[in-house]
């Protein structure tokens, strides 16, 4: 069950702005048990949005996370540009417009702008690819998509930080079914790593259980996360591990 | 003239990470030019970082700068990988292998670690694809690599970020030439996003700029990034889009 995340957005690139968005829904989708094997960064561009959609689906993920250029200005066209990868048309989204309007409206009446009208910015927020389901979004104008294609799970989310994961929480995950992991994480004190690697080797065949492991320090700590189903299988795993030497400690 | 950055780490799709090392990359990058045109990340497997590195090299870029996976566990494979992907063997540095001994015999003396020998996890960061020129890494252990391939320059840096800033700015920028890009942040003030557009286009095609554009709040304002090679021309292209009838604050 592997999952990729696709972010989009010139700022991106360029280190104006750093990624948290990704990091965020990869911890997400790691604890509902998906492997998240890539994440890939884009600018603005219809061309190379179109190129990373189409070089993911190529990889047959089961889920693929998109976020970023669903916006009302110029520079905003991960819509159009996903609908082109899927070859699909863009379609008018009827209740999106009418919440798009009522959202500007709004924003009207309590000052933050001066003009609450339909421009064309705020008119193709309403366009999804055809055959979306909607994603509503609770803190912003644009309404994210849903797309189920040849067998992927897409979802097409802000790239706002808030706006993301409101509708993350609430559009996303909720689609993804009810299976979560647990993560432990530990310290392994460690005197030759070169003798760890084979343990951790045979506790993932052992066991139901990922596990990660990083260097903390300069090679005298390793960090090590078991992912599992249950509270049980990682304690397992552990005791495996302490069994054949490996000294943890609780970070 | 166009780069891509390849982090690597579990850690960074997990999300127990935040990448920012590669904002820091995009960043010092497109400040000397270059056009960052995708980020990627995989985690720390041979077949996931052969895979990426080779897609990469086909999109023919001018530099790719790697991070990430040079350190001493078993999970660290960047090096094999990269050199599987270029189709060359890891050869053995000797200078490495003699600063990687000066830089233990150091830890131990500091009272850092219980053991200074070249176990074989430390040994193994002297192993670079042959061929590569190694970059000293004055804040750790694993070298990097510097790698002209088929035209295009390979950085090959560790993920923790002090000792990748430090080589990035040593070991890195220095091979890339002195072109040096402004960037001057502005604020455009809209009441109608869509007469903007054709103005920023105009404004490329005309001077010697690139502009980012991204909208703040809630489309009142679009920020405005113009990327030039000197103030003037940063200067001219402003005033042209201020003749155009665009309004802009300093941020």
């Amino acid at each position: 069950m592997f999952a990729e995340i696709l972010t989009i957005g010139d700022e991106l690139l360029t280190g104006h702005t750093v990624d948290s968005n990704s990091a965020f829904i990869g911890q997400r989708l790691t604890e509902r048990g998906y492997w998240v094997r890539r994440k890939t960064t884009v600018g603005d561009d219809v061309g190379e949005i179109k190129a990373a959609v189409g070089e993911i689906l190529a990889r047959k993920p089961e889920v693929l996370v998109i976020s970023g250029g669903l916006g009302p200005t110029h520079d905003d066209v991960t819509m159009p540009a996903v609908a082109e990868a899927l070859g699909r048309k863009l379609v008018l989204c009827s209740p999106c417009l009418e919440d798009i309007k009522a959202f500007y409206e709004r924003l009207y009446r309590e000052g933050y702008i001066d003009d609450p009208s339909l421009n064309e910015g705020r008119r193709k927020m309403a366009y999804l690819p055809e055959g979306a389901e909607p994603l509503e979004n609770t803190e912003g104008a644009a309404p994210g998509a849903y797309i189920e294609h040849e067998g992927v799970k897409i979802f097409v989310l802000p790239g706002m930080p808030r706006e993301m994961k409101a509708m993350l929480e609430r559009g996303v995950l909720p689609r993804l079914g009810e299976r979560r992991f647990i993560q432990k994480k530990l310290l392994a004190e460690i005197t030759d790593e070169s003798k760890l690697a084979p343990v951790l080797s045979e506790a993932v065949e052992r066991f139901k259980v990922r596990i990660h492991s990083s260097p903390k320090g300069f090679g005298k700590y390793i960090g090590v996360i078991i992912f599992a189903e249950s509270e049980e299988e990682a304690e397992k795993a552990k005791e495996f591990m302490e069994a054949k030497g490996v000294r943890f400690e609780e970070p």
